[in-house]
């Protein structure tokens, strides 16, 4: 492609025109560190600006969606199904995600994406008592699918 | 999918990596009532805002497009056609969209959406004439397309 | 503006930079119809794709704010307050919309777009048990603030 | 589709359900011409705002992924991939975009879109130090793929 | 701001926080060529897609209103009006696009957007007569307002 | 606001109209762990797919402007200003956002989402060479303006 003009201002979406259609799918988490009494918000949904999960849940799904509007490189494609799945600890809310397709790019950015919005919801929701929520552990956790086959991160360890 | 963690703040895109990809097709109907001489307005082209109906089409074209950043479970799709018409009443406007695509789900999302953004958009051209228009009627005509056949809603009785 | 151009393709974002600046609230109605049935599932959470109306507020609530991306000819305005309410009958669900901002224009088209997405959300958690519903009775209820001051519609008669 | 109502308001997102999918390719340029001395601080990185082309190049690609919610008829698509590039000359900087897609419809919009976007953002980087910057000579250089075959412009003459 | 850190990656979005709020102003234009034929087309609305320039025009205005979300560094400001006109010539059409604000930056990136969104849709929808059209000659005419004054562009010579 | 109405699917964007409009400020940032191969890739620029932290720069800043359309209950607002910049250590990249406003609302979640996405931006960009990268310490560091004041993380400690 354009081989022939300068190289400025250099980034581009990769061309995927040759690879395959296969069935894809990516699973990601994310965590957000609280304090305790604000974990017991959220259970009992006590929190004034509503259903602290189901509005994560919802910010999540759409944010999934929306990947190849936020990502710069990152392509636009038909998401075929997500679900988003918390654990609640005593200081702490793990998120999962997975996202499906059938395409020619992988779901990876879509599934971080899905946790990353999912875990800034919640500071959202809870931030008027607690500002000082962490959220780390954003990582991919499985990847199936496409030419790179079976990817299990050798980083994460458990859920 | 998911399916050892908790159940919290549950919703989901439904998975349909494995539905078949077919030609899917939706009408749907809504209808605006107003005042008769707002009607007149409408059909002499006298909104000062500019062309009520031409607007409301390519909002609600537009509006197709948008559905699955509008509606929270609802997947993205390439939708290959739209197109809208109208019938204009003695005191109300009929807005018909059909539209279709060769995917793995349903457009009647996209259908209903296109003639609700269509009928807004005529409320907003004409609100400063008259703000006690009334939307109603929006339905499913027909779908076609997909595992679960030919649609004739029982409910839509003539247009 | 532009006065001494043709007038082809007319249609206009109507200046309001001369209107002042108040504290505007509109509210907006929408009503879905549906089976019996479908009304019991969604009272008890029972739609396997999730929290009916949960989703659906957050629908609302969300596509309020792309309002001004959705109605052609409307300004794009800070809103600074959104809250959704139902009011579940027999076999319809009544939604209810009040928006409010601090601004140049008022926020009607704002509240409509509210109900009517959260009532399209609504038939899209609930279109596997009934694709027959109907959206209806979609109507500015009350509206104050700006210059033409306290608009009640004549045409909605309860809630 | 709909073809016994009446024709009022008429547009419509023409129907594409039949068309063969195949790769498609589109090319496309445009020119923005400055002051020497803008160009100079484009090369040499002086721009305070930031790096004038690659602001430019992300902006353009993300601007092709947007086409269908920027043009009102054009069909929502996957693009398989985007690049851009630059020829730097001595008071104008020409853009290049290649666009790629396996689908039903062209991709033409999407590289008049993407080279649009990049010379309206170098036009912004650069507005601070001239505001008489024109942007010219936009127009598809080139087209392969689809029914109507390989395209070339006539009308291009180099680069 | 930041001032202590590395300066990778380095751009912007410049703070315009002490900025005065006052009323601006900025019109802009594009030049779009075309056979004489397509001219007579576009005048006569014999275009099958549909009236072409009220279909630019709602392109333009849409446009505008989503111009911080295009131009990467451009702030997202409240429009208070836009207006968009034509002057159709013997082989092309020229369009002038008005916006106007009341706020603290200026609304050239706007102006310029919307006449650049305004020329691409009447490129899509001749574009199955003509695709050798080119667009150019996207300039601001005119800004006013904000400490920089009346700006008119001296190479802007009629209309 | 509707007070008498049932409470469902309860959630809402709360009502800031009585708030004082002030000049607002927050610090976020966010760190991505990596092998130190990537960051040597990252530094000399030879990622394949563009410059990373340039990219990654621009997708956060648009990401601050498009946070009203990603977290769910959270206001749309004029952003006077973002910067980013970065702190590249031996195997990670610290990312800093500082987002300023004059309004009704903080900027926190402007800031947050600004270091999350241009966190995902750079996964994006170097996941061809390092799937296991991992983004954490996502966090508040300050936020000044508003009727709460001055607010320091005490959970920061450092940067």
């Amino acid at each position: 492609m354009l081989t022939h003009f300068n190289e400025y201002g250099d980034a581009r979406m990769v061309d995927v025109t040759g690879k395959n259609i296969s069935d894809r799918r990516a699973v990601a988490t994310a965590t957000i560190s609280m304090k305790k009494e604000t974990i017991g918000l959220i259970k009992n949904k006590e929190i004034s600006k509503g259903d602290v999960l189901a509005t994560a849940t919802i910010g999540g799904i759409m944010g999934a969606k929306k990947t190849s509007g936020l990502i710069p490189m990152c392509h636009n494609i038909f998401i075929s199904g997500v679900e988003i799945k918390y654990e609640i600890l005593e200081s702490s809310v793990k998120i999962f995600a997975e996202v499906k397709t059938s395409g020619q790019t992988g779901v990876e950015m879509e599934a971080l994406t899905a946790v990353s919005i999912a875990a800034l919801a919640i500071y959202d929701m809870c931030k008027a008592f607690d500002k000082e929520m962490i959220i780390s552990d954003i990582m991919l956790i499985e990847k199936t699918g496409g030419k790179s086959g079976h990817f299990i991160n050798s980083k994460y360890n458990g859920g």
